[in-house]
């Protein structure tokens, strides 16, 4: 009876979550036995699906459940309850590549597409500290091994071919998320879809990137890559708004999206949401704090690369195990690989560039929006700030091949920052 | 006890093949019920299966049997039988693809590796026809087409995105045959790897390339785009030896390696096989004969050519119902699609000149050679025209984005052919 209980999906509530979850020891473990003592309260995560946090007397628990459907939309909106498999999946194998980098896993139930996890404390949403202009030690730094190892870790640079295949093989089953990505972010964005709503005053910024046909084009040649490509398996959906941070700690959440596919794909978005922050700032801070505030926000870019670089290139000089660039054909001749892994950092980067720009449109344009630049209730103030984004992001996937650095990003970033578009 | 005798897999041989499969109808239906006036003949297939010619009253089929080893090495290389599954859904595909491209297919048994298929008479391998100066009518043309097809209606032009990416999971299963094809295609020509073999005067040409860092920094950048990239499904093997043609119509077999990778990959392998019958005619004519008959092989590659640009440019523009470059955002917004379709044949164009210089390269380097050069017996002959096939292999893989088209590819051919390299 119990067991048949578990087996069929019910979706979770705050006053059905303890007596349904009473016995898991993953949970008791860390809260108490006292389910009397335990209380429940739901967080949500935005967008898609059920988040609880369980509170006790030895401690708090996660519980996340995925809906049939898509929470921001409701049921007229149908979404598999598979991904919660791919986010598990996804969680051990960031846990195992980047140790430390996702919250501890207790416990997963596949039929009940839900997973128990480490409750992060005292971590807030790093797209809330940004906005409220507080600071993150080490962010750049943390994100950019995260990005470079789980990158690495996950491609034929590291892994046996046969598995890598494998793994490969598992994630071309979460096509319903990486639909949503194929259209919410590649596509939608780029014509007048149904989904789409922007602020009225980008109406003639909007109109040129719509009729921009090379920058269409250009944008669903990365689509191409997008869903073509199965170098490393990506989060799929790395922004501010799935990371969690204290002052000195940072921690990965959310990969339901997770995909095999361009190395560059995590890099380039988590670049444009820092760029997000850095263009919507001037509506968050006095002018006092902004200009060091602004600072600090490309620093992050800056170190976010930097570490990015040279955690990659210790990888690829300590770690080349997979097929790639073999000793046999390179080190054992007494010839260097550094040539190969220049040219690897800089396909990386393009791709990155490009990605990077079609993030920075698809938040402004498409469904999905950033509280960075939504939480500017006055559209006379959110709209220009959009514009600068809108643009410098056009310029990024046209101009990708030629912004050889983060030093020439940052330095397009701060040129856009002072023009008046609208 | 019939059942399962079938179900435990054991090879055929010529004498056990009429018992084992008297009862067939997919057999009988063509060669006649009177077993007893069944004749098998082993035909073998080159390098890795059990081929038999079952001829009847009715007619003849061919039988094709997958075993647990290489053919061409023996049972110290193991390799799946699995592969008889991925040929036979590599054909199917095919068939929809590009209908009447392949031998019809009468029976597949998975647990016996075993498909039973037309027998195509009097087709002969195309690279027979081509050491013994034969034409075919049609032949570029027919290849083209079937290039052409069968990329575009494998790929996110086409194809359903969640379609595409259950069947690029099921063929991510064909990862034996995808190791050879990375080993022995994009790495052990590049080093002096234990398989490998050579003409000996080829020597200091082969220092050389081995020493040419660059050149094998490209190829393992190839080999990237091979093992992570799944645009399309590919033959995997479309070599002269996989066409098999009469005078006037011309077939594909033998797809085993199929597997999802770059669109590029079938054509600029094809392209390396008519070359490599171009460098070693003259050993093969007569001086009377020669110029006329490297001239239509050199026509036949220009033939393919167009032929592919034209069909994929039919496609483009009739049945580009897949999610890339849709219509919402660019036929229905009264924007052309036509400079993206340029920009992605230039892609496929100079992934096939990567892929072309790199065939060129192993077939003379690594584990199975041509027939076009193996059967020069004198190597003093043979090894001034792999010189100059190596050495416009060297620069394809180099060059690669600068030949812009088949009239440069063909005209590179042309000033090798008179190189005096050795």
């Amino acid at each position: 009876m119990a067991a048949q209980e578990s087996s069929a999906y019910s979706a979770l509530s705050v006053d059905t979550l303890t007596a349904r979850l009473a016995n898991l020891s993953a949970i008791t473990r860390h809260v108490g036995q006292d389910t009397a003592a335990w209380k429940v309260r739901e967080v949500g995560d935005g967008n898609l699906n059920l988040v609880f946090i369980v509170d006790g007397p030895s401690g708090s628990v996660i519980v996340k459940q995925a809906l049939p459907y898509v929470r921001l939309v409701g049921d007229s909106w149908p979404l598999p309850l598979k991904r919660a498999f791919f986010e598990y999946n996804a969680l051990t194998r960031q846990a195992q590549r980047d140790p430390h980098s996702v919250p501890d896993i207790y416990h997963f139930d596949e039929s009940q597409a839900l997973i128990v996890m480490e409750f992060l404390q005292p971590h807030i949403i790093l797209r809330g500290k940004l906005i409220k202009g507080e600071r993150v030690a080490d962010l750049g730094d943390v994100l950019g091994k995260f990005c470079a190892r789980t990158a690495f870790r996950g491609s034929d640079l590291s892994m046996d071919t046969t598995n890598k295949k494998e793994d490969v093989a598992l994630f071309q089953g979460n096509a319903d998320l990486c639909d949503i990505s194929e259209s919410l972010v590649f596509t939608d964005p780029y014509y007048d879809a149904e989904r789409n709503h922007h602020t009225p005053q980008l109406d003639p910024v909007i109109a040129s990137l719509r009729n921009d046909v090379e920058l269409k084009t250009q944008a669903q040649h990365m689509l191409a890559r997008f869903a073509s490509n199965t170098e490393t398996m990506c989060h799929g959906d790395l922004h501010t708004g799935s990371i969690m941070c204290t002052d000195v700690e940072t921690k990965i959440i959310d990969p339901e999206f997770a995909f095999y596919g361009p190395i560059g794909f995590d890099l380039g978005m988590l670049v444009a949401n820092f760029l997000m922050a850095y263009f919507s700032q001037p509506a968050h801070r006095a002018a006092g704090e902004l200009e060091d505030y602004q600072n600090w926000v490309l620093q992050v870019i800056a170190d976010l690369h930097a570490s990015y670089i040279a955690e990659f290139t210790h990888l690829w000089n300590s770690e080349r195990t997979g097929m790639l660039y073999p000793a046999s054909m390179f080190k054992d001749q007494g010839h260097s690989s550094q040539g190969a892994l220049e040219d690897r950092l800089a396909m990386i980067w393009e791709d990155a560039m490009g990605i990077c720009g079609i993030e920075m449109h698809r938040r402004i344009l498409s469904l999905a929006h950033n509280a960075d630049f939504e939480a500017i209730e006055d559209t006379s103030v959110r709209a220009p700030l959009e514009a600068r984004n809108l643009e410098m992001g056009r310029q990024l996937v046209l101009t990708r091949s030629d912004i050889k650095d983060v030093d020439a990003l940052t330095a397009l970033a701060r040129s856009y920052n002072t023009k008046d578009i609208l």
